[in-house]
């Protein structure tokens, strides 16, 4: 989704892809194949580059070691992303710098694991601290007997199930030289731990808790030193909010923006990891709902997709060129209209009719 | 342009690029270089494409035949395009339409041009049929001596001196199968012959005129089987308007619609000739302003650039590719905006700056 703000910015823009026929190859004139995980092949693709970023934090410490001593810029940084690959980290320094968390453990043993259960109460969150996405690696676990595999692999982060009204993001992007910018805070909306919608900016959302939220969206981009686009997933909670997850990429809450705001969240990314000034993150619309396209039971999209132009001039499609596979994010529609209500029916709509949930 | 909106909507593109390290070949994946004017060339590259389109009319007659002959859809067709290739065909169809055009004449000789100077009065326009761009094959005649080079190769059409008050374009886009979408009529502004900005939509433009002016491009593009982007570059006089030129292909006075229009012209463009139903292609804000980036006298943009992200956040950048030549366009800036007065400021500075005629 970077290439096209590269294009237009005169950006060039090299990938070291999973696949020859992947996504990125499909859109990218240098999209060499080679196994991220092996050092000495990111290596010989990153001494070509200028700078280096990742569109996903998972990337071994040997190859981030290996980038480093080569000395190319990389954004985020390693020291920035230890905190978005490891969810203990993230706890400790977010819970040091004062930022509201959920009440949160450390667990290695059985007996850690009840203490927490007795203190916070069953069913509590328990999460794999290094490698979990989209719903693996966290679960609500209701008794102790649940994370007893986890545990015998090293620690499991306990945390308190968090009574929430709704789930937000807030999306900010930072650059080396600290200029920072956030979009307006969004309403994400799950199913079973897999985000379908975005309503941007989030419905009915006091601008003392929005400030506060983006507040802190910003000060965590600048203490961790996240460089490029930041994403905070934030509950929604009687009393406030308290901080989810941490992303350090382009962010699926932030796909709205690609229409709906001034500068779109790869732009802003290229941008930022470039060291160009940033641009402007406001919404262009009073309201933009994004909603995501999960793969269903056909593999054939085109049909679905020629009919919703025609249905809805105004829907925005985007496509990542990947296979259909059943609940396997594909693309995403996004709508900029005047009422949340309108909004929603046609994204809903859209990605419904393309998803094969609904035939008319 | 057209990079980005492909990568979206899932289409594979590719491009027969002139030179290996041209402006397509920099953004797309498949850019094989060959020769545009050899039949050979074209039909070998063109014999893996499902649909073929042009980036400018000047595809010769003998290209034309063979990809015909080769079975491949063309959009514009050959015979749609045989109008924007040649202005004396253009003016006599247009003319049987009853589209309002400036009195013309084909002229061969110069007892022709003398008629036709004392029927019109002196100075009078003076076009090459075939190959005119950018000023280029069109002159202001003060004297038949001025046109006799032209007369020695062939016909030369003479129109009177439009005495308008502005030029205005209409852009539209048309699809094989007839669907029809036109976007809001835009003032262009020239000088020496060349577009340096548009204002969309055309301020003060009277909503009669802007619908007649909407309901001839329609008609031409209906009429003439134009499929894709077709521009009409019309003068606005005292009493209503008069056709200048077509072009059947996105154009420069198209490029606000990348940011200012629901769908930009480069995703409509694709969309008509793909036959997938068109966008909606109303404006997204009260005022979009484009201003051309020519090439200035220095050749190294990156600092102007910087400086401009900087200066203006909500400034929308795009650039081609190119080498910078005095007098080339290199790229061009859309600022979306409430007012004219501020549009027009902020683009005009940011194009300026680019080309180093101002420094602050």
């Amino acid at each position: 989704m970077c290439a096209g703000p590269a294009a237009e910015l005169g950006i060039t823009v090299t990938v070291l892809a999973e696949e020859a026929d992947g996504a990125a190859a499909q859109v990218f004139r240098s999209a060499p194949v080679g196994d991220y995980t092996d050092p000495a092949t990111v290596v010989a693709f990153a001494q070509h580059c200028d700078v280096i970023t990742f569109d996903h934090e998972h990337v071994p410490a040997p190859v981030l070691a290996a980038l480093e001593e080569l000395g190319v810029p990389m954004h985020p940084s390693p020291a920035a992303l230890a905190y978005a690959q490891n969810k203990l980290s993230m706890r400790e320094r977010l819970s040091d710098m004062g930022i509201p968390c959920p009440r949160w453990r450390a667990a290695t043993s059985v007996a850690q694991v009840e203490d927490f259960g007795a203190e916070v109460g069953w069913p509590l969150i328990a999460k794999v601290p290094v490698g979990g996405y989209d719903g693996k690696g966290v679960l609500l676990a209701r008794s102790v007997h649940e994370v007893a595999d986890w545990l015998a692999r090293g620690p499991v982060l306990l945390e308190e199930r968090v009574d929430f009204e709704r789930e937000l993001a807030v999306l900010v992007a930072r650059s080396p030289s600290g200029q920072a910018a956030a979009w307006p805070v969004v309403e994400t909306v799950q199913e079973d731990g897999i985000c379908v919608e975005v309503h941007a900016p989030a419905a009915h959302l006091d601008p003392g808790l929005a400030a506060e939220a983006t507040a802190a969206g910003l000060r965590i981009a600048g203490e961790l030193g996240v460089t490029g686009v930041l994403a905070v997933e934030i509950f929604q909670t009687a009393d406030g909010f308290v901080v989810n997850e941490l992303a350090m990429r382009p962010h699926n809450s932030g796909h709205w923006s690609m229409d709906g705001s001034v500068t779109g969240q790869f732009e802003q990314h290229l941008r930022a990891v470039l060291d160009l000034p940033l641009g402007d993150p406001r919404a262009r619309s009073a309201v933009t709902v994004m909603a995501n396209v999960l793969g269903g039971d056909y593999a054939e999209l085109y049909p679905a997709y020629r009919h919703l132009m025609a249905r809805d001039p105004g829907l925005k499609v985007h496509l990542y060129g990947k296979g259909v596979r059943p609940g396997r994010k594909i693309g995403h529609v996004n709508i900029c209209a005047s009422t949340y209500a309108e909004a929603h029916e046609r994204a809903r709509h859209a990605a419904d009719y393309l998803q094969g949930v609904i035939t008319e």
